[in-house]
């Protein structure tokens, strides 16, 4: 056996050590006015408001160790992090990082989440500021995210009017593809497997839709119909999806063949992707990244091609 | 028995039904300018730079539900994330709380927490304005804090400088009492059992201090000793302080008889009072509401009438 580097553990170096181990390598940012090691951070606000979301990730409930690396799951927390901060048409600016971790945890895996979370944050032109780490039974990850509006106003769920066209930004499914994949104990295709553990989120399309005069935006955690499902209720209005216009690529219909699932199910209800999705005034050029997928009518709940879909987002305790 | 309200639990409510238990009640304040329920909440950052700070609470590490009630566990929660926020020098804003909580736990124990995090949060002047909930096997409360620096500069640990004068505001050892009393299966007396329960940190002082010109500034969460030896390790300074200038009441005197402990320990080691200590230069005068009780002179560490102290602060993982 080595008993090298790998085998040390959050116990053998404690609070202090782990504490100067997850803030080393943090890169300096020009928003962080003061960084980890004080009794709180101080961040640049310059719209004179700021924008500030939470997420927590459990072990065996959000990530698995045995289906994703630490450097997977530090990508993934910051994602779904900084993911609502783009969906408020916000640019990222901070993130601050509360670890639980089990005394005997390798301090690799630390190293490893540590690294995924950093290199999100590159992604994301965020940086993580602070942070606190206590000793729990498994592991957890809280992180909150802060934004910066750019002079811009939110765009929140609510804004979403009869009329408008509906679009989102970035890979729906795939997530979804990937999980179900890893739950049949198969490790491929790499590409579904990699969109469940590392989601792309299409940050700087945010503020870019901000920018064109979205009237609605969410990022989709809980999948298309759950979370249009919010904006729908939050807008007081009905969301009709045209089936045809969703994108199901190649490969999600290969792995839903292999698996004999319809691939439009993990399109349309399966979250984790952190895509964006979006409403517009038809007046209003949608960008390329966009793909238009059905348009915001009178009424409530969403449609896809007319009917009501029963499947529903991701919910706890259910 | 009774099968009345206090027989729900998390899981009848589910996770939507929680996030509405949990956001009712949450009382609007100027700075919120999008509260809970969208991506992400917006908070007005007047000074253009926004303090933040994180922490976590987890049962039977931080709080024991036999030990203290639902409104305590959400008191202090609110008290130790504001506190750091006040340490800055900066003025509490807005809280998100990221709430786990098993689906079994009974739905009132929540609506305790709440009300206690509410009534804290007016206390500190600042604002639930976002948060998160899941399921796990425990009660895991994330807080992140934000404060406003109303255009002063940002107190560090980092300023302690040679000659200054070393300050407390706030009650130390107190809740070390508190946990000394109740660890012994005893709930009075019912003073420093309150005081482990509901810490109340002077919040309001943070500000007063920075404006006065506060050289450094820390909240004690790990107790005197430990907190001030991470500002004369931040400063690379040694703090000197002399037991004649602490203050030790009779409670803590009648305690320490009745439990064979002497109170100067608890009040140099007790965390968990969130009470603020400060340096001064000379110069100024010390307000009434702080206890000059040292010097800041050369060197390192933390002296006690010149003899360095063994018993350090708390340390996960130890």
């Amino acid at each position: 056996m080595d008993e090298g580097a790998s085998t040390i553990t959050v116990s053998d170096v404690g609070e202090f050590g782990l504490i100067a181990r997850v803030t080393q390598g943090l890169a300096p940012s020009p928003g962080t006015l003061l960084g980890p090691g004080d009794d709180a951070a101080v961040v640049a606000a310059p719209d004179g408001r700021v924008v500030v979301s939470t997420d927590t990730l459990l072990e065996n409930r959000h990530f698995r160790r045995d289906w994703s690396s630490a450097e997977d799951v530090g990508h993934k927390a910051a994602a779904r992090a900084f993911s609502d901060i783009a969906a408020m048409g916000a640019r990222p600016t901070a993130l601050v990082v509360a670890l639980a971790a089990p005394g005997d945890l390798e301090l690799t895996w630390i190293d490893g989440l540590m690294s995924g979370l950093r290199a999100e944050c590159a992604q994301a032109e965020g940086a993580i500021v602070g942070g606190d780490v206590t000793a729990a039974d498994t592991v957890m990850i809280g992180l909150t995210a802060l934004g910066d509006l750019e002079g811009r106003e939110p765009v929140t769920q609510a804004g979403a009017r009869v009329g408008d066209l509906v679009a989102v930004c970035g890979r729906t499914g795939w997530a979804a593809a990937g999980f179900a994949v890893l739950s049949r104990g198969f490790r491929s295709p790499v590409q579904v497997v990699a969109a469940h553990r590392r989601p792309e989120p299409p940050y700087a399309q945010g503020p870019v839709a901000a920018q064109l005069g979205a009237t609605s935006m969410t990022d989709l955690s809980d999948g298309l119909v759950g979370d249009l499902g919010h904006v729908a209720a939050a807008s007081g209005v009905r969301i009709d999806l045209r089936a045809e216009l969703l994108d199901v690529p190649a490969k999600l219909r290969e792995v839903g063949a292999a698996l004999n699932t319809d691939p439009l199910v993990w399109v349309l209800t399966g979250g984790d992707d952190y895509a964006l999705a979006a409403t517009f005034p038809r007046t209003i050029a949608v960008p390329a990244e966009w793909r238009v997928i059905g348009a915001v009518t009178e009424g409530e709940g969403v449609r896809v091609d007319g009917r009501r879909w029963s499947v529903g987002g991701h919910e706890h305790y259910r």
